[in-house]
């Protein structure tokens, strides 16, 4: 018997569903995935919406209660599965503050102007579509001074949070991971601190775990 | 000698320092109020920058560390300082997960949409400029497909993420309050439990000390 209490559904093209599978593999979750077909519409059925009220992958369901908003998601399984000495998230108020202020700060600034650059140099090319070059030069521009504030942080500590691993850091990697793959790739490298801290991030072995599952063809 | 721990710098015209000084006052804290005057750039000089690296209001100040991130400030004060019997958050990992779930519907769902209609009914005729009612008609379809979900939560549930107030619905209050001014109003009103939902929170001692902040001229 192979019964798992873990299941995530979602789909390997959804960056919110990546980051939740990178987090799953960081606290060594034994899980099923469920793919979603998204181009099929299976998030707007009414099975999946008494999961997840918005039509929105990923879910999480740990046996006992379902979860669908993707950093709450990951605050809880950092919270519920932390393991000793390599929590992901902290439990003192002080330092989980700062680590909730970056949280947002990818949730706000970072992945809002990473998904326009994915969408105009991944997305449009990937459907014979030519990107609208003034909207990534804004985004891009744009961009370049988050990575600036990033820099300063980053030359002070090993990670955005804290000189630990945290989720805030977790967060940035599926996005990351397709801009590198783009000219955005220059924003990353010209910096050196935010340089360092992609290498390190992109290299843990959970999101090589992520990178494998994205490989194999799916049900 | 009056010396207050605690320092909020923000602008009451700023949702998000709103819903920073009703969370401070649900949990009590004495605080020093420091306006920050948005119209004169006083958030993008250095001295506020080396706080809040993206020059955005508000910054909560305990006297020990600098928090910039609206939602990670709210987070942080009700597991600080909540009051027993009285918590705004809850430390036991499920049930503080489906709060978290809460929050990020509120970032994600409820706010991009009530900042647009804001922008259109409130802040353009304010200057004297025509609302666009096409944006309008739009962002309040999508807000009442959004409500169409909170009213059915909130038929299972006193509040959105349990049978208590936490500070996922007290992150709704300054939008909800602005909304409630406008045409929009119709959208509450219309949903038995959204309405009760809003009455209930708007009524909060917490809420109307924020209001009666407003009254108040500023230095």
């Amino acid at each position: 018997m192979d019964i798992k209490n873990f299941k995530v559904y979602g789909s390997l093209s959804s960056p919110a569903t990546l980051k939740v599978l990178a987090c799953v593999f960081e606290h060594d979750l034994d899980f099923d995935f469920v793919h979603i077909d998204l181009e099929a519409g299976e998030h707007k059925q009414p099975s999946f919406l008494a999961m997840s009220p918005f039509g929105q992958v990923p879910v999480f369901d740990d046996g006992d209660m379902k979860r669908f908003e993707s950093r709450a998601i990951i605050r809880s399984i950092a919270h519920e599965y932390g393991k000793k000495g390599e929590e992901l998230i902290y439990w003192e108020c002080k330092r989980q503050a700062i680590v909730a202020d970056w949280i947002d700060v990818e949730d706000h600034k970072f992945e809002p102007l990473a998904l326009k650059l994915v969408f105009e140099w991944v997305d449009k090319p990937s459907k014979g579509l030519t990107p609208d070059e003034s909207v990534a030069a804004e985004a891009e521009a744009d961009l370049a001074a988050v990575l600036d504030v990033y820099e300063a942080r980053l030359s002070k500590f090993k990670y955005l949070a804290s000189d630990d691993y945290t989720i805030a850091d977790l967060l940035h990697l599926p996005n990351l991971q397709a801009l590198l793959g783009t000219k955005a790739k220059r924003l990353f490298e010209s910096r050196p601190h935010v340089s360092t801290w992609c290498f390190d991030i992109l290299a843990r072995p959970a999101w090589s775990k992520v990178l494998e599952m994205q490989k194999k063809p799916q049900a």
